[in-house]
This record gives C-alpha cells, structure tokens and sequence, in this order.
C-alpha cells in the first residue's frame, strides 16, 4: 500500500498507546488529517507540555506542577491522614468519590515478588519518613484488593502499626449496584464476614 | 478534584479524539506521563509532521506528500482505470484488498442536500477534467453503497457515459463470511438480483 511515511509513521505512534489499535488509529489520524493546523498544534504542544511541567510531587509522590502537588499543598485538607496507593491514577479515582480530605502517598507500584518489585522499589522510606512527627494519625491502606494489594498493605501495617499511627485498609465487600448473584465467592466471603448491624 | 492543569488539558485534547472518552484518555494521559520525554516528543512530532507535509494530492485528491500521491505518481499502475471514492480512508479500505491497480479519485463526500452537500462541493470539476483526454477507458464507482452513495453514483455515470467511458459499479451482495438469516432485506434483495451462475 502506497501510504504517505508522514502518515504512516503517525499511525504508528497512535498504535503504542494503550487500547489504540488499527482501526482507532486510522480513525484519529483521519480525524487529525481533517482538523486546523491550529488544532493539531494543540494537541501535540499539550503533550509536550505535560512532559515538561508535571514532576513528582517530593512529598507524595504523585503527579504535581508546582514544587508540591495541589493536594500536599491545601492547608484546608487534613494533615493527620495519609491514604497510601499503588499509582498516581489511584489518587484521581479516590478524589472523584468526593469522600476524602486527607492526604495521600503514592507507592509507586505494589510489592510483587513474581514481577520482581521488592519494597526497595516503592516510596516506602519515604512514607515512613512522613510518619516520623506528630501529626500523622491515621494511615489508610487503599492498595489494590489483590494479592500483591494486600501483602502490600500487611507489610506497611506492620511497619507503622509500632509508630503507635492508627492503620485501616478500604473495606472489601459487594459492589454498590452490583448483583450478589454475580459476585465472586471471594468478595461474597468478605461481604459476609465484614456485615454490619442495620 | 485538584488535578495538574497540564494533566487535564491533556487530557481534554484526548477526549476531542474519536472514539476516546474520558476513561481512554485517562489511560493514554497516564501513559504518556510514565513514557521518557523522548518518546513524548516524537509523537508530538509525528502529529506536527502529518499537518506540515501532507496535502491533496492535485489529482486525485488523495493525501500526498510529494507533488502527486504515490498512486497517481506509479507508472506501474493502470492509468486507464480510474476508481471514485468518498474520503481517502476509502482509498486505504480498497488498497488493502489488493485487488486493485488503477488509479483513484477522491470525490471529499457524496452527494447530500439533506446535509447542504451540493455537487460543487466535490471534486467532480477534476474528474471530468482527468476524463477529457484518450486515456481513461473505465471509471469504477466505488461510493458508499447507501442513498448518498447510490445518488452520487447515479449523477456521476450521467455525466460520464456520454464521454464513451464504461462506467461500473461495486457489487452489492452478501458480505463474505456473513449469515444469510442475518442479512437485511434489501442486501439479501440485491443478492438475488445481481445472481451470477456457477
């Protein structure tokens, strides 16, 4: 087939991106082929913009702009609880419930023997540097509920838990909406162990 | 949610995307921001580049990048055979089949007054200016087999036939690998018109 390379080589780069294939990526490229100049630039200077500006927060670790990250940041957010997560997305996802105003700490990953990442591997020095004053009461585990998930929040636990800091994990349970019918033995096992008295 | 500005203008130009919503973009964005800078840059390049060097093919209206697309520019191909299309994307479809080696005409829609898309707003002007001479011996009309595709069809083999030109028609019938039970009526219709003999 007698492609431009221009083209070509632009299909290529849309296809490495995650869930883009083939026929997404004639579709945007088209798309692209079809928009202003202007419009193209946008798109392309935001990518490079975002490479440029956004660092890891030195504090906790995920993705912030300025020196820390806007969360770190808010003096009207509660400095005494830290929410510790895997990855940086896990803090969107947790902001989007509108349910917690404390702080976070991104590990960066979870520990997982099989993939080779050891605690070394995470912000761990750092969390527990975090832990090393007096304000920090409370450390909330919100790592995967999986199993590196969960060896991950043990392992913590039992770090922090002699600093005297009190430490919780997310509750595991049936998913709100979701069909008890359908619901895996694991978390219908968890489900029933955790009930709680209406 | 206090998100980087650079992340959620990122992610904004994403979703203009088709075929991306927010949660694909999530995903793009939060890959890009874990890529090296390098790799950043080159898609941004890529996205640069296609605006900068890719026109119209003068021609056949196909995208190009030298002078002529790199159809109409291969002696090797059949110049007396000149096959009309909707949208470049369309030219990709039918090289694909390798069935084909003439050359193509990019008409930039179809005929549509229910959309304000009037036969000037093609590029029939050009075909007819490429039919004037000796060379062209069939022009294959290879528009959308739905009633914008078929007007067009229709105007243009008007306008063709009295040049002496051999104007044909894609076939319509049972896609290749389909189900007879689920085949609509007016294929299944077409199929049993355009009957062949084995």
């Amino acid at each position: 087939m007698q492609q431009s390379m221009a083209i070509q080589h632009l299909l290529d780069e849309f296809e490495k991106l995650p869930g883009i294939g083939p026929k997404s990526a004639q579709r945007i490229v088209y798309w692209i082929l079809n928009e202003s100049p202007e419009d193209a630039a946008e798109l392309a200077d935001a990518i490079m913009n975002v490479k440029k500006t956004v660092h890891f927060c030195p504090q906790c670790f995920n993705y912030a702009e300025g020196d820390l990250c806007g969360i770190c940041a808010d003096p009207k957010r509660d400095h005494s609880t830290i929410c510790v997560v895997c990855e940086p997305r896990d803090v969107t996802a947790i902001e989007r419930t509108h349910e917690y105003d404390g702080l976070y700490h991104v590990l960066g990953g979870s520990i997982s023997p099989m993939d080779g990442v050891a605690p070394d591997d995470l912000t761990i020095t750092d969390l527990l540097g975090r832990l090393s004053g007096d304000e920090v009461s409370e450390v909330i585990m919100a790592t995967n509920p999986n199993v590196e998930g969960e060896t991950t929040a043990i392992y913590l636990a039992k770090l922090i838990k002699p600093l005297g800091i009190k430490v919780t994990r997310l509750a595991s349970g049936l998913p709100v909406g979701g069909d008890l019918e359908y619901t895996d033995e694991i978390t219908l096992g968890r489900a029933i162990e955790a009930r709680r008295e209406l």
